[in-house]
């Protein structure tokens, strides 16, 4: 069996999002998975950024984290990826690298990959869904295959039950989250493996 | 490598979608998957659908194909999914449907199958891509894994461009729809033969 | 000020839908409207329904509850509707009503009426913001104003802070949620009884 | 009647989106509003735009018009919002600016204000629909009153149908959008007069 390559792609303010990305990270190693675990680059004035002491802590303690680039998508078989919600939408500094992949994208390098996603917010049931819809949503424009969680686990009757995938209050991340980010990052190197280590047959273009 | 097998299921009031699925099935039956293909039982009074007069040519022009019943979802390994739009949500016919699946979900035996779908709408824009996000939403529930076909065929830049399914115009299904619905319906099949080929690997239990 | 005229529509299995209606019909009429309220029409057929004690018990229940009627969107300046989830969708049953609201949309009759929405699902995150939002995709199909609650209330940070619409976990509707669905009925009233007093004025065709 | 106070703010990289606005920003004026029109910071490196003849110059043409701040969402009683699609998703240019809108929307200052929204994409059905309900579902964040056009006109069965919001394939706003556009800009100054013009009620806070 071929080892899958997984991207773990998130962006975090206050740490949230970084332990959930970590989690999945150390899940996908474990699982057999080569990983790369890369943040989206901060687009927030520093000045903006250094007025808030948490925020600024926490861009310090991602300080040995590689920011991420459109190789690393190209890179990889498969994408875990975790975002805070702004107002039901995964945070603008998240969009602003997915909206560089142009090149990527209209050179077909990022269709054929697996995808699965993972979201916080302030509120249990403040914007989670449409959150992990929307990115879920353009990684279809990507032609991914998404392997969003369901109920596959004893883990989703316990941790909030988001089918599309783990969602957190934020600052809440907690050992149940644990389990059921471990679960879906296992979930994802699996179906990942299972594509890449098949026997390849080339699509024919539509007639 | 391992014969995929496919169900395709549809609805249908006037033909739109009937031929859609039709396209489908045979497109995969070529790729060389084992297909069902199967309509979603109609539910609209017979008074109302008699009076009309192309709802009821359709129904009896449907005759032959058998109703669908939960045992083809657990049956196949992958799913191709087309209903017309009602403002912008699948066909209730084809929610009543689903929602008979409960059962079979509760006991896991929809989990882990691949699903795409496609749509049709009085007008272009007039909630295709809503539908099409309201399956996939559904299927997400049940542990699917979606493979929509993004832009990977040139197809998909003739054809309205919709990366979530080919979407028609009602009763506008012309011969790039066909070879769209063609291509999406080999994207299926070629990535649930390699998920159903694939040495297996258990997936342990979130600890 | 005139006195708006709401339609709380709702479809229940269970119990739950049925007194977040009741709840939301109460608040609406201490708030100042005229209000009917119905219920969609059970689809499922009769021996699968009363193979079930609690749903039996349920129907029996609602027994003097009207079902709705294309008439009683068309009396209607606003519209609070509130459904179980399946898998993240409005119950069949509901959009089997929907569906049967072609010739009244057709003719106009359904524009230009505000809309809000609840729901509930059997976990937390299992599926209520996609319903949600599913309800409001199709009021927009009908030129709906739509009023969400957003967090224009204190008992948003308390009920889960679901800002598209209230939404329980089935069977657990409590004093808190009771509280929430209240502010969302009257916030729908307020809105409602200002469009419907302001002075007309008929909107222009586009030239 | 008072005088409804309008912004419309849009993003744009090569011009449609700037011309929808200049369109619904006429038209909202001449249908009696005060309107501001504003648009989203560009976010891009300015290597990256000065990179791309066409993306300089149209930065160049957009130099006289404002750059939004979080106050002419405070000062608006309602909103028309004009956005590209990225991967079903708004340009995260305009994400940037939405995220911004925090202490605004803490201090309750971005509730109970209409919202409208327009888009644009590379192709007919590549996205726009999701582009349009993210705005939307963002402006429920809000606590906004959402206004789309639905089918509303006649010209709406001619301009491609989205009922979410007036949608143009890049490059190709024509004289049908143009009457579109008018149509959704006046359509949220009629109902923003009229929610402006209504003898006021305070809400009471849920007992």
């Amino acid at each position: 069996m071929s080892t899958p390559k997984i991207t773990v792609l998130f962006y975090s303010t206050y740490g949230t999002n970084h332990e959930i990305a970590r989690t999945a990270a150390d899940a996908a190693r474990a699982a057999g998975a080569e990983v790369r675990l890369v943040r989206a680059r901060e687009t927030a004035p520093e000045e903006v950024v250094n007025g808030q002491e948490p925020w600024k802590a926490q861009v310090e303690k991602m300080a040995d984290i590689p920011v991420a680039t459109p190789e690393d998508m190209i890179w990889a078989d498969g994408f875990f990826v975790s975002t805070p919600t702004r107002y039901g939408v995964p945070a603008s500094q998240l969009r602003a690298f997915i909206d560089t992949l142009g090149p990527a994208w209209q050179a077909g390098k990022l269709a054929n990959k697996t995808f699965t996603a993972t979201a916080s917010a302030g509120n249990a049931n403040g914007g989670v869904e449409m959150t992990l819809q929307s990115l879920y949503t353009s990684a279809m424009h990507w032609g991914a295959i998404l392997v969003p969680p369901g109920y596959t686990d004893g883990v989703k009757f316990e941790d909030g039950g988001n089918p599309y995938g783990y969602s957190a209050k934020a600052g809440a991340f907690d050992e149940t989250g644990r389990r059921s980010v471990a679960h879906q990052a296992r979930r994802l190197v699996e179906f990942t493996t299972r594509l890449v280590s098949a026997p390849t047959r080339e699509l024919e273009p539509a007639e």
